[in-house]
């Protein structure tokens, strides 16, 4: 009979849902696991909204107060998927209570304000991981295996971007319920938080640590009507952000995001280039990885587009058959797969708390850098 | 509180997985529905097998005899995925039985076996569908309203093909629970009922009837292992297959599958040109469909890659956000979701047993025309 | 001190211009050749208008009767631009006068009308050879290369399209200089010499010969205004055809030409299939050729992407760097070098006359099949 | 009868092939023009090989000094395609001398070393130009007046690379005829004013002055032999750089380039993003522009590949026929033609000398921003 984990979850937002999603799939598509997801509590502010949530997910109970969910015996792991603001607080009870702790990314605003929140985990010894989803995208994690395998070579290239456009419309407002991403008192940064840590958590994973960076920032939209106050407000958050960096293997970093790339959606896109190889991905076409291979026949060289839908390619063999597809709500059954494993291990869940401060701090020095004009050592 | 349609499935295999899939998830996305299916049986022929099935999925019992699941009171709706020589007759008794029937495509071996199954749901008045499950591809089901919007005008060519290569190995086996799909015996034929069935229907969705065809067939393997008698039997389906027709709406069609096709793992793509527009789509990259606009600014003008993830676009309110891609399961639980919707609209759920049928019709003048070497009116 | 090849040009269309290109630039990128071509004469029936293409190409003189142009001492090589009708009488004629004969592709309007053409070179010994250029695109030479080399093993399929769209419009006459290939007596076909002539003869020479042939064609406009009677009238030619065929290495093929495909403007496609790996090129990227090899390490396999300017790709040492393209014209200049080339080899350049009259004969098959619903031997 | 302009061309190496190959053409494909270029002579330093250069592409004559070529009467221009390193010395002196004068980019290797070349054409009067061929590449003149009519609305972003992989092999040696591009002597810089320059050229004339920037280089392999002298030397260009910048239009850019992206050959690429519409090039497909409009309907909205090869797209009425396309070589030809043009009109051919200082001041800032790791204005 598989462990029962119970899940608590803070919010039922965007990522609520995703986050459901992936507790209740995981059974079907991974029957090896020995333990298993229940949809135990979810945790809002408002109560009709939460209720219902809870109704049409399948929780079996709710809260509208989230030390009350904390304080819960029959919970057993707490997931955060509130704004940004909120991460800190209720990470560290969930802690201090003794909680599993799974926290939807960025880990918290700041890295002063993360740093408490990995001491807390660290000190409490409490499972973690922070769902930069992203690295379990199956084309993704190829690529890792990729890298790993030698395959590259010495690595003199890392390029990352991660282009929307939902925000050209300056009548659009900030701050609420919807729109706490172009709030900074909520959200702590635009872009850089929202996108770019994406983007920073996987070239960490990818190719180590990035040492130092030189940044620029702008805020296309200087004024927005704040949903909460009624008022136009002075908009504090970062609309675009591009870095150049160093990393720690001598290669060099490019990074870009902004919501006003007209065109794209969510165009997440890396490539890296190293002395042998090279690999590319693009969230728009996510179940393809570009790989070229300088080792191939000279004539029949060229950029290889690898559909990632085949049994032996990560994850996969879980899935279908070759050819179809699978898509964004996968990388999170493919997350709450990897944590109930963990558990089943003893092994951290990467990226645990810790992993994620590193993210957070990469993201300081890039807005420090942007604010000061200077390089900045992360 | 949302009605319950007690479903009972026939078969475990690939597409067990498949609809099983679809009926769970129809809640969480479409909490607008006023019914919900409930997985209450699961039928197989192995004990073991059918038992692990029932356990995984969350089937409440599971049945032996399919014969007995029909017999059941707490059964409305029976869903059979077994090889294609068993469609009939479970879907007969289903229907003399008063249950719903959802019948994986195609709808039997031949039309003259399909024929009784049609005049039984008829006879018998029971919500009835075919899995054809990809008309609902959001892609597609786009591309079904540009068509019938009129910006095509005048259509003068649809082509379609299916190509895989997963049994371009000799030392394949033919028969069995895993590769009925090279027994003539278990599948009727070979890629004409398993992959042209598929392009045949979508292009009578879009395009209208099929009213002559030309066909040649191939078998490349003449004789392979029979997993079931253990001896080398002589290869009795088409490997490949490719037709050209006419519609009735005065264009010409085109179609081809095998499964000989090294590098396409399951490459069903379609295209149709119309006076005015056209249009592509590709199921390895089911998310994007390409339009062509005569009526664009010249200097522009070009094929538009259209990333189908925006609420606006069909099925995609249900899911995530724009740039947020799906996969080929979603299929499944769109069909269930609009399997339901007729329900309570007390309307066919297309294609039905009788659109279905014409299909078939086209697949036997097909395998007619091929073995004849002549014209076959449909 | 290189020898002189002295062109007489007949026809100054738009073929004679790409010809005529390629005779001016052949010596600056193929300095070996130890002969080169001089532009001595140019013929057409308007003088004026001879006169003026003479003029800016560098012709040195120019003739209004082609007999006189072939009657002349000073030609060495005829060169026929005309529109297919005239074809025949005129390399006949040149052939008998000891001339070299070059001929613009089909190589007449009929087998009927070819076959004495080719017995008039072979009896005269005077070298041949009809521009059936796309063999000369880089790509398709190297695509000849790769499949000689054995990768790609037993063939499967082989699948090529031609597909256009400039005569949607209804409005468009037939017939004159600058729309002979609508008028059936001028061209002999439509779509089919045309074409898929280009078609056949990339096959031919990829994949070996095609034995039997099943088609459908279809004029979708029934009649245009006339331009040289200023008349409505029946429109003779096929505006689409479609075939599908065996080749005699037991492969199946697939065939499509038509005018009516909104959107695509001369999309030349072929992909051949085979046991081990299959290729794919596409005339609207002409420098790119798609190739799939089976024997790649499985998670990195995929379709490759094979940008086509290297040195030791073919015929791209003679022009710029790597990653710089060439285009649609290159592959004139590139024939006049093979034809060069053959001359100081004693040796033919294919496709010979005797080489296009197999595609003739697939042609006249293609259409004898359309005409009378049936499979037709070649 | 049409004027001829006599050129006299110094240095023979990579580009004097492509504007000898400009100049040859020009006539052939714009006879409206009423100047016509002439092949009056070549100078290099190396006897035997101007002269064979001479023969191969039919110059009138040779020289080996460059101030004799100047110095002749029946000379109109003088084409520099020397090394940077002596760009200044040649340009002034033609200049000097009355000469027209067509320089290869960049215009020198430093902005100090351009400004005498400014203030030399400009004090003569003299006919200038600078070959930054990429502006005339149909797709890339198409975007220019794209932005021009409007239709981009306020820009947000521009970006842009160049990515090579040639020099990754550490054994490559640096200096002498063939890599003077790696000798920091004779290039003065590494990518920024071989690749950079082109980048920043196309990205000024399509989006605008660009007022600081900041930037970071690399140099990945520190030592190479030394063709000139034999001897093992440290290399002294920049193998990588990256810079952000502001436009004085308000938009951010982002430029990349380096020689070591594994994969890429001459992958220059640009994108920018407006409010309303956005573009992309890509030089591996130079035939094909990306554009995407937001003002298309929402359901059929993407990004359109549009295929430069119709009448009404810049320079392509010149050539064939619409989906035939042209390549590298062509840009300098349509050079050629706009010069000649100029020259009837009077007029300025842009980029000129003056215009291309602005491209060297972004590069000195660039180099300068590297070097002190901080923000510098241009």
């Amino acid at each position: 009979m598989a462990k029962e984990i119970r899940i608590g979850l803070v919010g039922y937002g965007f990522m609520g849902r995703t986050h459901s999603n992936g507790y209740k799939r995981v059974g079907d598509f991974f029957p090896e696991l020995q333990s298993r997801p229940v949809l135990q509590a979810v945790c809002g502010r408002t109560e009709d909204k939460t209720k219902a949530f809870a109704e049409q997910w399948g929780y079996k109970s709710y809260e509208t107060d989230w030390r009350k969910l904390i304080a819960r015996d029959d919970i057993d792991a707490v997931d955060i998927c509130t704004p940004n603001d909120q991460h800190a607080e209720v990470a560290i009870a969930a802690a201090q209570a003794g909680k599993m702790v799974l926290c939807e990314k960025p880990l918290a605003r700041t890295t002063q304000e993360s740093l408490p929140m990995v001491e807390a985990v660290e000190k409490a010894g409490v499972p973690n991981t922070v769902w930069y989803n992203y690295r379990r995208v199956p084309a993704v994690t190829l690529a890792k295996q990729i890298i790993e395998s030698g395959k590259l070579g010495k690595i003199f290239h890392y390029r990352a971007n991660f282009l929307q456009d939902w925000t050209i419309n300056a009548e659009l407002p900030q701050g609420g319920a919807a729109l706490w991403r172009l709030d900074a008192a909520a959200a702590g940064s635009g872009v850089t938080g929202d996108l770019l840590a994406h983007c920073i958590d996987t070239a960490i994973w990818l190719n180590g640590s990035i040492t130092d960076v030189s940044a620029v920032t702008e805020t296309f939209v200087k004024e927005r009507m704040h949903t909460l106050t009624g008022k136009v407000e002075k908009v504090g958050i970062d609309d675009a952000c591009i870095f150049h960096c160093h990393f720690a293997n001598g290669s060099l970093g490019l990074f870009e995001s902004t919501r006003y790339a007209r065109g794209h959606k969510a165009l997440y896109t890396f490539e890296i280039n190293g002395e042998h190889a090279s690999i590319r991905w693009d969230l728009h076409d996510l179940n393809r990885l570009e790989y070229f291979d300088h080792s191939d026949e000279s004539i029949v060289r060229g950029w290889r587009s690898v559909h990632i839908t085949d049994g032996d390619q990560p994850y996969m063999k879980h899935w279908w058959v070759p050819g179809l597809s699978i898509g964004y709500e996968h990388t999170f059954v493919h997350q709450v797969a990897d944590f109930l494993r963990s558990l089943e291990q003893g092994a951290p869940c990467p990226p645990t708390f810790r992993d994620a401060l590193e993210t957070a701090r990469v993201c300081d020095a890039v807005l420090k850098s942007a604010a000061e004009r200077s390089w900045q050592n992360v």
